[in-house]
């Protein structure tokens, strides 16, 4: 996954973790993509604070991460739930097809 | 849910953003059922700081749940599973019942 993008969902995950001061930073560069000058204006932050901000938060959902390991249990649940659909799909035939199809519609809408 | 019930399960999804000290005292004293005095001793710590360690991250756990709300989630999709358990069962008849039976196997091993 690209740091960039693993940042953002990390963001998304442990973010209330975090002060309010802090998610709006890290919400403006991870996910509006503002720059650090940008930040600066926007939230009245000298340039140097905001640097500081990002890269301390970034550690934070770092450690944060290594400790309960969300986004890990996130995609493991999604590929799980993958590989029960393909699993369905395998046992599929002409006689079952619609029942199986209800399960399957059943899983996405509800897992 | 009975309310040291909850904080084990607490503990046990959160425990990791504690410190080990933290950590060891709330074991003791919401999994192994130790006194006051008897965590005292365990951990040479004063039964008072050993009371305010239990009070801190009692405290600290309900706040983490409250920003990542994991036991409700935990909850939310063990319950999910239990209704697509039933909502297989209510699509099984004699003609199906094999292979359903082996969608059920499967999500409940890897679900």
């Amino acid at each position: 996954m690209e740091e960039r993008v693993q940042l953002s969902i990390l963001l998304d995950i442990y973010g209330k973790l975090l002060t309010e001061k802090q998610q709006d930073v890290m919400d403006l560069y991870y996910n509006e993509d503002l720059s650090l000058a940008e930040i600066s204006e926007h939230t009245s932050t000298s340039r140097q604070a905001v640097y500081d901000i990002i890269r301390r938060c970034h550690k934070l959902l770092l450690q944060y991460e290594e400790k309960l390991h969300l986004l890990e249990k996130n995609e493991k649940l999604k590929k799980s739930k993958q590989s029960l659909l393909k699993f369905i799909d395998s046992l599929c035939c002409n006689e079952n097809k619609e029942i199986l199809s209800k399960i399957k519609n059943y899983i996405i809408d509800n897992i």
